[in-house]
């Protein structure tokens, strides 16, 4: 299936759920990585940039690494959310250690081959958008930017180079949210943290000319990752099941304590499924918006297609693709067969 | 019954569906309306305070009316609704005429007949505010204040005399949206009609300190009277329900060309039905606020009371409560047995 394979630069700011997505790209057959992006977000542009680098040593090697923006366009830079991504924006795991109580001795071992591991990805010279529009440009009509942060870097690469909208084959977002699923948002009553991050970037991400899919919190709340499934990914999905179980435990705590959920929300891997499956998303077509000032600044909305009345302020833009439906089990059957490498996987 | 009859202050921009929920009211046995008070909206206030007194004068005898507002507290009046409302208000009807074609004689009778009902609701001669003050101290701590057009009045009442907030009983309001339904407005992509029509009074009467329910788009769109269960109402309904299917015939029309509906969304009445029988819907609890800037003005966002985060927009103002499921079947057997007087419509 190698023609089929998509084509993907991955602009992340990991954080945990980015550290799950990022295991599942890399270990799903029908996805080839052209390279990671990086962005202020879940953690400082250095954390998270580190924390790519990490990533990408252990479970992408030779994939390339390109730092992005420390900053929105228009604001200052957020503070990270240690409470939810821990303090090194991976659920404060000591990198590439596995397993629970281990002697200082190992926690330094550990140190060390986490240093090596990002030791072994290696910074692109360019900069993230630079990276994007080059990569973009050597493969016209085949690049997927799949973006689970804020989406900074896509704004400056449409700024210094417009044409790439007509380049990329599309752009898959995680962020915003609908209300269809109950909520507008998850850091305020009217936003998502990846639109709150930099909603002038986003409103104009989205309302390029470039075929847009986003996966909110409509479709990725109701996605519970329980910590049974977790479980079961760690005792069945090798290293790989190791790691994700081990970078969660943070983020399910922040779950029960914030949420009184056991288990967690499947963000940035909904996107990756997205892309895998669309059949697993009901959607709805029409353009959106991203309020850029007020109380619901950083909200999406959309302007569904049936709706009969005009809007000059989103009538002429692009219609979007916004997810307002899962099938969580088709999503979770999805992921745990990635991870753990049962037949059939692709 | 009569100890538990729901005194009620319908206010209201008639309107087919606002004429619909006033006889619905008219002829439920746990309703005692206190007056009618007029407001701009569906028409022009000229218009809606005729129609109030129409509606009073055939379907509520001796319950006053008074003339609310002409305009929102910041803005200029909308245009009228013609398009959905008929240029009358009530669908183009020959008010107080029934049936179809009619002779030129006919029609002369059915006008007299209308401008008698009209005479046989004289105007009060406060303005909507001040019988609105002046009833809810008459009645402390009974009134429910029912409000299903722009919140022009209510928020000029709260303006005049503040503490009329701790002497109703509630408030009952048909507006906004909320995303759960699939939509957040229905003449913006962000904004319902009542809300868009004075986002400044609604956001004060939405967040004074007295009891708020919301019932709105979530909950009304999805609440279909189909053409059959008109025409039943019709068939079964006497003069009621002759009168409901006179003045839904251009407003179906409406729904039939603008969203390929056969049928009509039940709007004002889903209000009614909310504080007859609360049971019929599934609510949410959480401060609400209204956009009253930028291109979703007019947009309602609630903090739902599960959002964990602080809010400082929100987190002042009382919970509210908030429509986003409803029994539909249960709903419209409400209708149909008050306007049929089927046994046990009570």
């Amino acid at each position: 299936m190698t023609a089929s394979k998509h084509k993907v630069i991955y602009d992340t700011d990991p954080g945990v759920d980015d550290a799950m997505a990022l295991v599942f790209q890399a270990l799903h057959p029908d996805i080839e990585l052209l390279g990671l992006t990086s962005v202020f977000g879940n953690a400082t542009i250095e954390t998270t940039t580190r924390n790519a680098r990490y990533l990408a040593g252990r479970f992408a090697p030779g994939v390339a690494v390109a730092r992005g923006a420390a900053a929105p366009l228009k604001r200052s830079a957020p503070e990270p959310l240690a409470q939810i991504h821990g303090d090194n924006g991976l659920g404060n795991i000591t990198l590439a250690i596995v397993g629970e109580a281990v002697s200082e001795a190992a926690h330094e071992a550990a140190d060390a081959a986490a240093d090596k591991a990002v030791d072994a990805a290696p910074l692109d010279a360019r900069p993230a958008h630079r990276f994007i529009i080059d990569t973009v440009r050597a493969h016209p009509g085949e690049v997927t930017l799949l973006a689970v942060g804020p989406l900074t870097n896509l704004a400056l690469a449409l700024a210094d180079d417009p044409q790439i909208a007509s380049l990329v084959k599309q752009v898959v977002i995680m962020g915003g949210a609908f209300g269809t699923g109950g909520v507008l948002g998850n850091v305020t009553p009217a936003a998502e943290a990846n639109m709150l991050g930099d909603p002038d970037a986003a409103d104009r991400v989205i309302g390029a000319a470039w075929p847009v899919a986003i996966v909110g919190l409509d479709v990725t709340q109701p996605t519970i990752m329980s910590r049974d499934y977790l479980a079961s990914l760690r005792d069945r999905g090798g290293a790989a099941g190791q790691f994700v179980w081990d970078v969660s435990r943070h983020y399910e705590a922040f779950h029960q304590e914030s949420a009184q959920l056991r288990g967690i929300y499947t963000h940035d891997s909904s996107a990756v499924a997205y892309l895998l499956a669309p059949h697993l998303y009901t959607t709805r077509s029409g353009p959106v918006r991203v309020l850029t000032e007020g109380i619901a600044v950083g909200q999406t909305i959309q302007k569904p297609s049936t709706l009969p009345v005009p809007a000059p302020d989103w009538d002429h833009r692009p219609a979007c693709t916004v997810c307002v439906g899962v099938d969580v089990a088709g999503m979770l059957a999805l992921y745990e067969r990635t991870i753990c490498g049962t037949p059939g996987s692709s």
